[in-house]
């Protein structure tokens, strides 16, 4: 059932963990093409892949920005709606460092 | 596929929605039993319930205060580590409200 509460309506977004890891993807580790995505060490589906991205420009979260010709290829930048996810990020980010053992390890954070 | 990325093990406790809005039922409405949660707008079906409260329990975000005896009741309050979930969920709804038309309409946010 939808509500009007404004946690419930980013949940319904970012209801699955592969949306939320494409961002981090964005935002951490400064990858925009659909190969780099599909590189994750979570190892995310490439179906999935494709239309988490798709949604995601849908929200007007990401955009899809022309760099290659002939075949035309895109990479994926945060708008500035996408861009004011980047606190919950880093909150998630210190929330698992210092609570989920293990994490953190092979990372600059 | 596990990683030590911090994000994607916070996204492997809280990959659904259900989680999240148990713990922003606690946090935001001061519900803590669990016909309180059972009740919520967004309609949750009571055997996830039990399911997503025994695993906060497990994973030591929420604990267990019984209020009553015979029978036993309990309810469901934060930990430590389940309190800095809090910085969490207001950055959510700080988004929401920003970029989620509708939301918050009926709620003193």
């Amino acid at each position: 059932m939808r509500s009007d509460c404004p946690i419930s309506a980013v949940l319904d977004i970012f209801g699955d963990k592969w949306t939320l890891l494409v961002v981090r993807d964005i935002v951490i580790n400064q990858r925009h093409k659909f190969n780099e995505f599909a590189a994750m060490g979570e190892g995310i589906p490439t179906n999935i892949l494709a239309d988490r991205l798709k949604r995601l420009v849908e929200y007007g979260i990401v955009e899809k920005r022309p760099y290659q010709q002939r075949p035309t290829r895109y990479e994926y930048h945060l708008t500035r709606k996408g861009e004011d996810l980047i606190p919950i990020i880093h909150d998630m980010i210190r929330w698992g460092l210092k609570h989920v053992p293990g994490t953190g390890a092979s990372k600059g954070y």
